[in-house]
């Protein structure tokens, strides 16, 4: 079965290149770890705007009424050979575990379908304006869903200790 | 830019058919909408295995330290031409608004890759036990993330009346 992805809208914003190489097996030591953190902070505080092709007139209609949507796109600068990794320690850290990647978030796997909620400051026919996107600019974007909370679990929900860390560290 | 889908595992289960199809655009009476509710309340309490690609092995060691997952699959039942519609009613229904599909989670969308988050009851090796998944056998995986709630906004959430509804409906 063939899955060929389009590209039916694209990120502009300031970040013009990836602040992490993912997909390498050798670690960073804890200063480059500080500096990634903020740097992911930074992004995370972006204002992006995602263009929606003008082909697709009307799939934004009503998106306006939603605080938050998930954006689907495309890790662009992943590399071929970036693909291939199968177990990593989370963002190359020397004090995290080696566990499979799909217990991460990484970029760099098999396919590099990112996922982020953000929130939606505006829709303007179709753009939109958004912060809380962790994309670099020209990234391709390949879905739109909305983000409704009661969907996803609330309860009962158990993450490992080294993620748990992650997110304490996140503030 | 291509941007190709590696199938990198396989749903199974007992669900051998779609329940609806999507991307139609005629509506179904109220009588159907309640089959397709309840239909859609019994996928859900399913239970199905996750195969992944033996080639990917350690691509989940750990996996099994997090109660819940996000699976991400392709709506493989989608005819072609069921990809091109912008705007609908959810789920054909005749009593809620024609809205932009990016506003909806009908998996007959331009890129149907299609995300569940899913309770993960075991993994044995490369197969994963879960319920929660609206997938249909056979769909192909082309992703697994680890779900952590806290990456996800919990306040100020806001979603349009009739998503709510929709929600509240499924209790």
């Amino acid at each position: 079965m063939e899955m060929i992805l389009r590209q039916v809208g694209v990120v502009k914003n300031s970040v013009k290149k990836p602040i992490h190489t993912p997909g390498k097996e050798t670690l960073i030591e804890q200063k480059e770890v500080d500096i990634l953190k903020e740097k992911i902070k930074e992004l995370r505080r972006e204002t992006s705007k995602i263009i929606i092709d003008e082909d697709l007139e009307g799939v934004l209609d009503g998106i306006e009424d939603f605080s938050h949507i998930m954006v689907f796109f495309w890790g662009h600068k992943i590399e071929k050979n970036g693909r291939s990794l199968t177990k990593l320690r989370p963002m190359r850290r020397k004090d995290l575990p080696l566990v499979g990647l799909y217990c991460t978030c990484s970029p760099a796997r098999p396919n590099p379908v990112l996922m982020t909620v953000v929130r939606l400051l505006e829709r303007n026919g179709n753009i939109l304006k958004v912060t809380g996107l962790d994309a670099i600019d020209g990234s391709p974007v390949v879905d739109i869903k909305p983000y409704v909370k009661e969907s996803y679990p609330q309860e009962d929900v158990v993450a490992p200790e080294w993620m748990q860390r992650i997110l304490d560290e996140k503030g």
